[in-house]
């Protein structure tokens, strides 16, 4: 090791998994597309691939215990790794689970982890295949690897969006964050006054956004369904910026998208407003909606046009032009993208 | 949640993993084996087989950043993975590594052990595919999920075992687990006074074994040269013992095993006696050998016999017969599994 010493938050997640894997080279012929896109692509014969896809949740970085139900939270971290796998246009068929936790937790608490993973897994039709449980130190770690299939021809990367394709989103966007704002606030309400009432009456939506998120395996069969093969796709995990900016470094385009048009529930809306939050920063930058964001070309917009999962929010332009938003004045503004680094405070 | 409360360490993790996965059903036609061996088996052609295997080491449980140094963390995280590959009788193709680090670890750090994994995955001419980094609130952990590939008709599982089938060992056993010992007596050492040089001097080959060991691949060309499909394997990850318990419950079977035909090096030996430990305890209960145990038919023990990686230690037996040793004396005792148990203790 040199003696240089390069902080974490320096580069940022993508920034250190690019730094990280930028010297591997690929030695079976198989691999189709390893690191940097939703899921890896391996050929498994001449006409299918095998998506594969993993990630971890960890408690206090990802997940509070304080407010997050173990049932949900096993359910949230399937759901997690089958929105990668669906992002890819496959069906997600198997995971394997790995599960580090603390003397403190007792079997019991495992066996309702494990009831949300299987509740998962029944509903969407995946089976668990295999897993590995150890003790930590201190917190809950799971790790899910998920494993999907796809006709070759049918997989959607990042990298395929071109110049005046439309950027479609899928149901709305912010709802997830708002849920996290809320809990978090009765957390420290709770930390002050453990007698207080929890104030979360008419906000199920929001709250089942954040603890309880479905995967849109839904749209992978209406797709299908519509005839239509977006150009690319990406599951909107970080953000709906952070999203858009990966799907244009992938496709080498830039992106314009509409403030209007992007879809916000009335209720975030509503709590976005109480929180002093603009309801489009919300959208752009809460995270952890699982909601599809792909591109498609404009032929085929009729095929799409006034369905009520898919909204249209903007579309690719040529890279020079940037990332852009327009606001509801008309004006062009650069987007940042904020979204979600877990390297930084903390 | 019910009141009750049963801790981890009554189930042990064996017993957690039984209890947790019982309720879960098969839903996937391709899913051909789920948990329960080495690795999942998943059909991905008529003849072909894809083998799936996910293993966590965490830092404080599964090693000591005080005397690991990160290249071999990150090169042995990927051979506990490969060896569950090859305890199928299969080549290891693919593989994702998740790590969570918190803020301490410079980027540095992480180079030194992607270095690691790089290493491996050139020597054994796999590919990284994907991953995850995130940040964790306290140590280091580095989750794998490995996937190789096997003719169906060559998977070889645990439960293939039949009564006065030979009982295999590769290589020798217990080396890792001296190692260990050696690493954590001059960790003791260094607190008490971090002027002492380390004594370490003579004993590469038990270091070796414990911060580099090396998955069996050869063995699988092995046993295909020599044209021995074996009836059931395991790789020896826990201790001999344990893993011997595993082939024989799967099985259906018991087992007789030779204490004087355990294969273990002088150099084990010595150090074993050094720290008063009987070598054979080493063998059978010391773990992370990574060498693989394997059943053959009596009519392929004349393509094995004198090969110098391949020892015959015992034989299959009727399940009621139950799992014994011979001792020097020639002495019948029943055997033990102590093997790791992650959830005493700590």
């Amino acid at each position: 090791m040199t003696d240089k010493r390069t902080e974490l938050s320096d580069l940022g997640e993508f920034g250190l998994i690019d730094k990280l894997t930028q010297g591997f080279t690929t030695h079976v012929p198989q691999t189709i597309k390893g690191v940097g896109d939703d899921a890896a692509v391996i050929s498994i014969s001449d006409e299918e691939a095998l998506l594969v896809t993993t990630d971890a949740l960890l408690e206090g970085v990802h997940f509070s215990l304080m407010y997050t139900p173990l049932m949900h939270l096993g359910y949230k971290a399937v759901m997690v790794n089958l929105s990668d796998i669906y992002a890819m246009n496959g069906i997600a068929q198997q995971i394997t689970v790995s599960i580090a936790v603390s003397n403190r937790f007792p079997v019991e608490a495992l066996e309702e982890l494990y009831a949300g993973i299987k509740k998962a897994c029944d509903f969407y039709k995946i089976d668990l295949i295999g897993g590995d449980t150890t003790t930590s130190l201190s917190g809950l770690v799971i790790s899910i690897t998920a494993l999907g299939r796809a006709k070759k021809s049918d997989v959607v990367y990042r990298s395929g969006a071109k110049e005046n394709d439309l950027l479609v989103v899928t149901g709305d966007l912010g709802a997830a964050y708002m849920g996290l704002q809320l809990l978090e606030r009765e957390k420290e309400v709770f930390k002050a006054n453990p007698n207080i009432q929890p104030d979360l009456d008419g906000n199920d939506y929001l709250l089942e956004r954040q603890l309880k998120p479905e995967a849109r395996r839904d749209i992978v069969d209406l797709l299908k369904a519509l005839e239509v093969k977006p150009t690319s796709m990406i599951d909107i995990s970080d953000g709906l910026a952070s999203e858009i900016f990966h799907l244009c470094k992938a496709s080498k385009t830039g992106c314009t998208i509409y403030d209007e048009k992007v879809p916000i529930d009335a209720k975030t809306s509503m709590a976005a407003i109480e929180f002093n939050i603009d309801p489009i920063t919300a959208a752009l930058n809460g995270g952890e909606d699982y909601e599809l964001l792909f591109t498609i070309s404009q032929s085929d917009y009729d095929k799409i046009a006034g369905n009520p999962n898919l909204t249209v929010i903007g579309h690719m332009t040529d890279a020079n032009s940037g990332v852009n938003l327009v606001d509801k004045n008309g004006a062009l503004l650069p987007l940042k993208a904020q979204g979600w680094n877990h390297f930084s405070g903390s």
